[in-house]
């Protein structure tokens, strides 16, 4: 009866990766004894019939007697999973699933993966919108810039539940923490720091915008044409305004070679592989985060030649940079006080918790705590609930 | 960090289906351990990455890969939510997370409770349609006539996985699992025998096709106007079919009153109550199934002054006729061999299945099986298997 893997050998067979992912990742278990027909009873026919009507006549008991406000549906349209692209919905599952096993592991968050048969932006919109009843909170994953931008600001408009985007804001979160550090190590403070932000999808865009809410001013971005900035013509408005709030106050223009002469911090979110003749030009003590996964933009042993702190998005080296690292815990904290959404001020403060916890043993290969660590979820959720507070998005 | 119920003390409290629903009732749990970078590089990147480029390259390999195969989706809009109506998806979650336990128990089957916030036809198929990628099959639950029809059928016709109304075809083969029973105790055999439906919605609908199918001829279906034939001006076209198929043939119509006099069979899905002169009314040896819950058309101290087999929905008398006896086997079989839809093959051999499980104990008090009884589930979906290969719609 329970759910068994085919007995027919798979053609990975013996391949860790593929055989650890028969039958799938993720199962749904139920919270509630059913030994016989007095609890069937109760969870189900007749009595439920009073749980629903309670419902209906004050909606917020959902909060009180359902899943709902410990679930996220993580959504994508398979348009940009991992670095593979627009691979379509089937082939995004095993990475939905991996992260709805991540929520529940580092958060105690339910998680429904939903890979969605369109692509099309208004049809994304009006899907999540009309599953909303049915969870807590809604993690896009995995789709496209900018189509990205639109779905998740219209949908944060429209629901009353957290809304967040995790390639955008979970890369941006944990870069900021682990930037924090290495501004720290290196006697830099925000507003005397120059960055360059290497790639405009939804990543690059996200951490830039953190980095200006953190106060660091001097941000160039780039996209594959150079400098975002306001002399060219090319920009989608998301890029436009980046580029007024960027690059434009600093008359930051050219190619990455100009951009990173000089520069202090370079992080890359744009696949590729910067010229180690460029990455030569970088200010004393440099600053180098390359976030490609597999690949990073600079390959550690070169970065180690001429930046004191380096960092990667891969667990094989010092200082991953994983989104692993806040999700959960933003949602953790974001669902343990009812939060309506998710403030910037709650991914400052996520930040703020990631960076501070490696403490006393703050080094140039320890800026960023292990995923493993287990403080990490409880502290990044605790900050986030209390910001949730402060900025008046807390239901409880 | 584990999700748990408010300290505060709730309105309920001590209320034991209340204190039950606390938290919820259903949770997503990972089937593959993570303890640290390692398992982590394996069930997340970089490791899924090959996965997702397998399904990309083969999408049949989501069958081995994922958790899809093996998880329904089960939804509804709230708008006939067991006897209490249209109270809205929020109020109908209570009702889906239990359908989704109920799959899991008795089912192995893996279930995601969705409530949908629209009620519009052409929505809700578009909106199933879009989430299909992400389940094996689709469960629909608590929609309202006429909707229902037409949004299953065009499910069923659009989608390559079974589509299955619940209210429909799990009230409808349980019954027929228990009727088939009945007339042997009786003496009848299924063309000989002369059916009162009294109800025309989803499940009265679902019931007497599901009779036809079974070689029951003379059936009159009744709505709240009468028994539903051509002579009648005011039938939906889901009715109209159905009036050329059952009272027609016969020359059934009138009243309530009409119908019942010399009947053999009662099948009531209508709720309200049978005046008892009524009852009185119908052949010797006769049978009744009064189907509304909690309230039997019919209640069994009356029945059986007339009746020599009496069945209801409740648990707290013989003979329940809940459709939790079939839709977890039904499909668990169905998923075992990747069916592509649901047949009427497959109902007719789950209801068979049921009334002969029954077996050397067939007696009055005993036409159905228990939900309990641990043979239900594996030997549904044995036959819903079989009959998926026999009518050609299984993948393996």
């Amino acid at each position: 009866m329970s759910h068994a893997p085919d007995n027919a050998p798979h053609p990975f067979h013996g391949d860790p990766v593929f055989d650890l992912h028969v039958g799938g990742k993720l199962e749904t278990v139920s919270r509630v004894a059913l030994k016989g027909a007095e609890e069937l009873s109760l969870a189900y026919t007749p009595g439920v019939a009073r749980v629903c009507e309670a419902i209906a006549a004050d909606p917020s008991m959902t909060q009180e007697y359902t899943w709902v406000p410990n679930v996220v549906a993580v959504i994508t349209d398979g348009t940009a999973v991992l670095g593979l692209g627009d691979i379509g919905p089937a082939a995004a599952m095993p990475v939905m699933e991996g992260k709805a096993v991540l929520f529940k592991q580092f958060g105690g968050v339910d998680a429904v993966p939903i890979c969605l048969d369109t692509t099309d932006t208004e049809e994304i919109i009006e899907t999540v919108a009309r599953l909303a009843p049915s969870f807590g909170g809604i993690n896009l994953e995995d789709i496209s810039a900018p189509r990205c931008f639109e779905i998740e600001n219209r949908l944060k408009e429209r629901l009353d539940i957290p809304v967040f985007h995790d390639d955008q804001h979970g890369t941006a979160v944990v870069a900021l923490a682990a930037l924090k550090n290495a501004l720290k190590l290196t006697g830099r403070t925000p507003s005397s720091t120059r960055v360059v932000v290497s790639g405009a999808g939804a990543a690059g865009v996200a951490v830039a915008r953190i980095l200006l809410g953190a106060g660091i001013r001097d941000i160039a971005v780039l996209d594959r044409r150079g400098v975002l900035n306001s002399e060219r013509s090319d920009l989608t408005d998301v890029k436009a305004a980046l580029a007024r709030e960027t690059a434009d106050n600093f008359g930051r223009s050219g190619t990455l070679a100009d951009a990173m002469d000089g520069a202090d911090v370079y992080i890359g979110v744009s696949g590729g592989t910067v010229p180690e003749e460029i990455v030569a030009t970088m200010a004393p003590d440099a600053i180098i985060f390359g976030l490609a996964n597999p690949t990073p933009e600079v390959h550690p042993d070169v970065a180690h030649k001429y930046a004191r702190v380096v960092a990667t998005g891969r667990s094989d080296f010092p200082n991953q940079i994983n989104n692993v690292l806040c999700f959960p815990g933003i949602f953790r904290g974001a669902f343990d006080v009812h939060a309506t959404k998710i403030t910037e001020g709650m991914k400052l403060a996520a930040a703020e918790a990631l960076a501070e916890l490696v403490g006393d043993a703050l080094a140039e290969d320890m800026i960023i705590p292990s995923p493993f660590d287990p403080r990490v979820g409880p502290a990044v959720s605790r900050a986030v609930a209390d910001a949730a507070r402060r900025d008046g998005v807390a239901r409880k």
